[in-house]
């Protein structure tokens, strides 16, 4: 059976695979495959989310080089990423808690049923707190401040993309402490050519300072997939390589993808994506 | 109408397009495509091998690394690359001498002119020397000396395979100047995991030092794709950014991709990396 990637109307990319699990939830379609090359894939809408062969990559960015940006990251907010691989990663820090917050209970279930190895027993860590509830409802409405906010969305479209306004951007902003940071997956940066730069342009408005770090991940495919960091005070370009280094060292991080070297130079820009955000 | 790519028996990327140009040459089949994403395609046997969006990312990332990492390239020699495009960011260097060795004449005839942005006049450049040949013969019989091989070669597979050889390897360190340099690409680092590595260790059997560096280019589908830089005598790691930066400033290099930043950005490894090369 071939499984059809339908996010662009010209391009398809076809896996073949095995159905796992079909089910029609409150809020989309979700599918989980098994495959030869990627292992296991989830979907939702027929749109590839995360696949076990490379899902660390994606994980491992969104969640070392933020963390490792802060001085001192105790209380970590995590909307979406009901796979579980964010909080894996998270709680490999030494953190107080970690909120995390799906809108979509079956990606929970369906993934810790089909996909373990993603949540690798992370939500039963006694630091983890799980809500299921709309994340940008959640975060109008919470008294709670944190230090560090990770927004694992899918692309902007259907469900999520409440979570690609302005209001949304500033709602982060104030349920961060002084020395806040947030992180966030903003597109492919050849296929979706515009959503790095309108989310990079909408973040350096409301936030101190944005930087940019890309990553090369099969599943998401178009060149260059990329995240911005964005922080309310802390001027994170200027954190040395040495002081990465150090508290990478200090937790023993073990990384399949991420190092302190690549930290740097993850944020080396191509030409043609410092043209597109200038 | 779509064009299915057969590289995987598992996987495949389809793009919506119009057939241009089709024909069964001497040594394989050659099609090239108008599509709305990827702009003008060129296959050969189902395999795609550039394309107008992003073929800048592979010729410059093929070239300017490599040749600004010469003290004083005057003669290069090129395998393959009828497309042009290698040939193209070449002459953008001050070099006295361009050597194109295509073994199908069908290549550079069709993309002149289907795809005459590759070679963008190049192929009339006085410096330019096109011969119609084996390439990996050209360099057993040849007694001209280069400072510096690029190898535009197709995956390791049917008409290229001898180009993937230890004897390939021994004949090109021959064909090189004291000072010479190699550059060739080795793949994508996750679906094609042991090419890097397998070509990797053979390279270092016969030239002193052999480094690696990274792009993220959409055609190649899985993640990082892959080149190394094979060098005869010079310790190519040791050269400063301000000595590729100074040369990459001096002939005011126009690139797309490629920036000094980037120049060393790209030779840093994903963990995943560094454990299968060593």
């Amino acid at each position: 059976m071939w499984f059809y990637e339908k996010l662009y109307p010209d391009l398809e990319v076809a896996t073949s695979g095995k159905l796992l699990y079909k089910k029609k939830t409150k809020f989309q379609e979700l599918k989980i495959f098994d495959t030869p090359r990627l292992g296991k894939v989830l979907t939702l809408d027929n749109i590839t989310q995360t696949t076990q062969l490379d899902e660390f990559i994606y994980h491992e960015m969104l969640v070392h080089p933020v963390l490792l940006s802060h001085p001192n990251p105790k209380n970590i907010l995590i909307i979406g990423a009901g796979d579980g691989g964010i909080l894996r990663e998270v709680l490999k820090h030494n953190i107080k808690k970690a909120c995390l917050v799906e809108i979509d209970d079956e990606v929970i279930k369906s993934c810790s049923r089909y996909m373990p190895t993603l949540n690798r027993g992370a939500f039963k860590d006694k630091r983890a707190k799980i809500i299921v509830t709309d994340g940008a409802k959640f975060i109008t409405s919470t008294k709670e401040k944190f230090d560090v906010a990770i927004i694992d969305s899918p692309d902007p479209i259907s469900v999520a993309t409440v979570l690609f306004t302005k209001k949304f951007y500033k709602d982060v902003f104030r349920v961060l402490n002084n020395n806040g940071l947030m992180c966030r997956q903003t597109g492919s940066t050849m296929y979706q050519p515009n959503e790095l730069g309108q989310n990079y342009n909408l973040a350096k408005k409301i936030f101190k300072s944005v930087s940019i770090q890309l990553a090369a991940i099969p599943t998401y495919v178009g060149g260059f997939f990329s995240f911005i960091i964005c922080s309310k005070k802390i001027n994170i370009k200027n954190i040395s390589f040495k002081k990465i280094n150090y508290r990478y060292n200090i937790i023993n991080l073990k990384t399949r993808y991420y190092n302190p070297e690549l930290h740097f130079a993850s944020r080396c820009l191509p030409n043609y994506i410092r043209r597109n955000i200038r």
